[in-house]
C-alpha cells in the first residue's frame, strides 16, 4: 500500500493482527537473520564492545529481577542483587558456560565505577557536620572493630585452620576479618531508609575510618609477608604505618579545606555556564579525580569518592545557602547510580565459587570464622560513647565484610612466600564463605536491630550533644 | 577545641580565615602527602581503574571547556569537544606525553557507550511515524549520497593519489567518502535545536540508511581485498550484498514488530515494579541488547541503539496514550548521555595526529578529497522529492564523515595485500584530514543553510503529504 509521500501506510505496522501470528513472524525474521549471519559479523566497528554490552545488559536484568524478588520478600534489594550474581556466576554447576560472563573485559571497571558512584552518592547525602558530631564514637567503634576481629581471628585460625602455616598467615586471616564493607552497609541502610539516623551516620563514619585502618593493616601485612619471603625474619616496622596515617589524615583534612578554597570558586564559574548539564558533568569529573587521587596516595578510591560527595554537599549548601541545587545534582546522579551500582553487587556475587564449599573441613572452618566475625564486630558496640544510641544496631551494621574482605582474601591467596602460597585454596574458600555469610546475614539483622531496641534518638537530639 | 560530643568545633573548619593562607596550607598538606607516598600505592584495590578515572575526568573537563568556549562563539558545543580532543591528542607536539592518555584501557569502550547512548537518545526523541513519512526521499537521498561520493572519490583518487596502488585501493578511498556520520549530524542538529524540522528527520532517516549502505560497501570492499590477497583476481560477488541487505531489512522490520509484541508487555510488567528506577535500568539494558544484536548480525551497534530508541518511543507512547512517561525516561537518560557522549567526540579528536600533515602532497590530496566530499554529498540533495523542503540544508547535513569515515580509514590502512599495506601512511593522513575538514566545516554550514533558504515547512505540513 503506497500512499503518496509515505513508504508505508500507518496500518501496515499493525499487521498481522493476531498476537501468536506476530510472534511467529518475529521468530521467522530472527531465523532468517541468523542464517544470513556468520558467527563473527563482518563489521569491525566497535567489535570489542559487544560482549561487554551483552554482559552489562544481562547483569542489569539480573539485578532488577533479584532486587524485585527480594523486595517483595521484604528484604533489601542489594541482597537480591548479590544472590542473583552468585547464581549467574555459578551457572557452570548446571553445565552452562559462566566464566566468559565473569571475565568479560571492562566488567570489573564498570563494577568499580558502580561502587565509586555509590559512595559518592552516600557522601552527597551525608551531612559533614552530622558526621563530625559523632566523631569520637566513630573512632572508638572503628578501632575496637579492627582490634577485636584481628585478635579473635588470629586465635581461631591458629587453632582450627585445616593445615599448618606460618604465624603471619593466621594474622592475615585475622586481618581479613578486620575491615567492614562500607559499600554493603551503606546500601542496606539506604534501601531500608535508615540512612538519616544518628546510628547510621556513626556507622558510616566508623566504616570509613575502619576502611582506612584496614588498608593500613593490609599494607603492614604485605610488608610482613614480603620480608618473610626475603628470608629476613618477619619483623614489625612502624614507618609504613606512620606514613599511611599521615596520608589519611592529610587527605581528609585537605578535602575539607578544598571545599571553600577550590570548589566554591568553581561553582560560581559553573553558574555562568550556558549549558545546563555542566553541573553533573563536573560533579562526576570531581568524583573521579578524588577517587584517583586517593588511589595514588595509597588510600582506597571509594574513600576519595565519599570525600568528594561530602565536599560537594558542603560547598553547594554553603554557596547557595540552601539544599535545592544539591537536590538537583542528586537527581542527576541517581540514573547513573541506578545503572552502575547494581553491576558492582552482581559482579561481587559472580566472583563467588560455590563448588569450593564441597569440603567438610572448609565448611567447619567457614562456620567458625563467620561466628568469630559476627561476635568480634558486636564487641565494637562497646565503643559507642553516646548512651542514647542503639548500640546493637551499630555493632550489627559493622558486621558485613563483603567487598574489602574479598580483596583481602584475594590478595592473600596470591601472595607467595619462598615459592609457596600464603595459604591454601581450602582456606581461601573458607574465607570467602565467611565473607558471604556475614554479608547475607547482615541486612535482615540490621533491619531487626533498628526495629527492636527503640528508635534511638532523632538527628537533632544527637546534634545537640 | 573539644566540645562535648564533637571532635571538631564547627568553627575549626573555617580556620585559617585568610584565603592565601588557606591555599598555602592546602599546598603544604599536598606536599606532605606526596612525600609520604610511593609512586605505586600499596593498595591493590581497583588499581587498574585509576588511569581510566583520571583520563575520564580529564576528558570530561576538556569537553566542558571546549563546549563552553565554542558555544560562546555561537558554534555547536560538539565542535569544541572535537577541537579540544585534537588538542589533547596532540600534546606530544609540545613535548608532553599524550599517548598514555589516548591508549588508556577502557576509554574506547566508554567512547563507544557514548555514541550508543547518543543514538539511543536520538531514537527516543524521533517519532517513527514522522520518519516513515519521509521514507522515499530518505532512501533516494541516501542512495545518491553513497553512489556519487564512491564514483567521484574513485576518480579523484586515481588521478591525484601520491603513489601507485591497485584499482581497488582507489575504490576504498571512494568508499570512505560514501558514509555520512550520523553521530556528528545528529549532535549538531540537536545542539542547534533543529532536530524537529522535517529536513532533519529526512536527514536522520537518510543517514541511517546511508550508514547501513556504508557497511554493505565495507563488507564488499573487505571481501574484495581478501580475494586479492589470496591471489585470485579481485572479483565482484553479489551474495554478501544480498545477505547484508536481508539482515538490515529484517532487523528494522523485526524491531518495529517487536514494539507491540515484546516491549509493551514488558512495560506493563515494569509498571508493577516497586522500585522507581526500574524504567531507566531496563531501557538502558534494552538499548545495549539491541546494540549487541545489531553487531552480532553484522550491522553497526549504533543502528541497534537508534532502533531501540525508536521502538521504546513508540511502545511507551502507545501504552500510556501520551508522552509524559517517555519524557521521564528521556530525563533519566540525559545525565547518562551528558557524562558519556562527550567522551566519544573528545576521543575521536584525540585519535587525529596533526604531525602527519607536514607533507605537501598529503595536504593537496587532502584538500582535493575534502572538496570532492562536499560536492558529492551536495549532489544528493537532488534526491529530495518533496519540493517544499530546504534541499541545500539536506545536502549540507549529509556532508560530515566524522565517525564512520574514520573507521573506514582505519580498517583500510591495516588491510594487507600480499604483505603490503593497502595504502600508505600519507594517504591515510589525507583521508583523516578530509574527515576532519568535513566534520569541522559542516556545523557552521548547517547553521547557515537552515537559516538561509527560508524555514522550509513545518512538521505538520510535511505529515499531511
Amino acid at each position: 500500500m503506497r500512499v503518496r509521500g509515505r513508504l508505508f501506510h500507518g496500518d501496515a505496522l499493525r499487521f498481522p493482527k493476531s498476537y501468536p501470528l506476530r510472534l511467529i513472524c518475529l521468530a521467522l525474521i530472527g531465523a532468517v537473520i541468523w542464517l544470513a549471519s556468520e558467527p563473527e559479523g563482518v563489521s569491525e566497528h566497535g567489535g570489542d564492545v559487544t560482549p561487554f554490552l551483552l554482559a552489562f545488559a544481562v547483569i542489569l536484568l539480573a539485578a532488577r529481577a533479584g532486587g524485585e524478588i527480594f523486595e517483595r520478600l521484604n528484604q533489601p534489594a542489594v541482597l537480591g542483587e548479590l544472590v542473583f550474581g552468585i547464581l549467574l556466576g555459578n551457572l557452570g554447576l548446571l553445565g552452562l558456560q559462566a566464566e566468559a560472563l565473569r571475565d568479560t573485559p571492562f566488567l570489573a571497571v564498570a563494577a568499580e565505577i558502580g561502587v565509586i558512584l555509590l559512595l559518592f552518592q552516600v557522601g552527597l547525602e551525608c551531612d559533614l557536620d552530622d558526621l563530625l558530631a559523632v566523631g569520637p564514637s566513630a573512632v572508638t567503634v572503628a578501632v575496637i572493630g579492627v582490634a577485636a576481629p584481628l585478635a579473635l581471628g588470629f586465635a581461631v585460625s591458629s587453632v582450627f585452620m585445616p593445615e599448618d602455616v606460618a604465624w603471619y598467615a593466621h594474622l592475615f586471616v585475622g586481618a581479613t576479618l578486620a575491615a567492614t564493607s562500607v559499600g554493603i552497609t551503606a546500601r542496606v541502610l539506604k534501601d531500608l531508609e535508615l540512612i538519616e539516623k544518628p546510628e547510621s551516620k556513626l556507622v558510616l563514619g566508623a566504616a570509613v575510618v575502619d576502611d582506612i585502618l584496614g588498608l593500613v593493616i593490609l599494607a603492614f601485612m604485605l610488608g610482613l609477608v614480603h620480608s618473610a619471603d626475603q628470608g629476613t625474619s618477619a619483623s614489625f616496622s612502624l614507618m609504613p604505618l606512620i606514613l599511611i596515617g599521615v596520608k589519611a589524615v592529610g587527605f581528609l583534612a585537605g578535602s575539607i579545606l578544598m571545599s571553600r578554597t577550590i570548589i566554591m570558586p568553581i561553582i560560581s564559574l559553573v553558574e555562568h555556564f550556558k549549558s545546563k548539564s555542566g553541573g553533573i558533568v563536573l560533579s562526576v569529573a570531581y568524583c573521579f579525580v578524588m577517587s584517583a587521587l586517593a588511589e595514588l596516595i595509597g588510600l582506597a578510591d571509594i574513600v576519595g569518592a565519599f570525600a568528594a560527595g561530602l565536599v560537594l554537599d558542603r560547598a553547594i549548601t554553603k554557596y547557595f545557602g540552601g539544599k535545592e541545587p544539591l537536590h538537583r545534582i542528586e537527581e542527576s546522579v541517581a540514573p547513573l547510580c541506578a545503572v552502575f551500582v547494581p553491576v558492582f553487587f552482581v559482579y561481587m556475587g559472580m566472583r563467588v565459587e560455590l563448588s569450593l564449599f564441597a569440603f567438610p573441613a572448609v565448611l567447619v572452618f567457614a562456620a567458625l570464622l563467620s561466628v568469630t566475625a559476627v561476635v568480634s564486630k558486636l564487641i565494637c558496640s562497646l565503643g559507642v560513647l553516646d548512651k542514647r544510641l542503639n548500640r546493637i544496631a551499630v555493632g550489627v551494621s559493622m558486621i558485613p565484610r563483603g567487598e574489602v574482605g574479598l580483596i583481602f582474601a584475594g590478595v592473600g591467596s596470591s601472595a607467595m612466600v619462598s615459592g609457596e602460597p600464603l595459604f591454601s585454596a581450602e582456606t581461601f574458600s573458607a574465607m570467602v564463605a565467611m565473607v558471604m555469610l556475614t554479608t547475607l546475614l547482615t541486612p535482615p539483622l540490621i533491619a531487626r536491630a533498628f526495629g527492636r531496641g527503640g528508635q534511638g534518638i532523632s538527628p537533632s537530639q544527637a546534634a545537640q550533644a
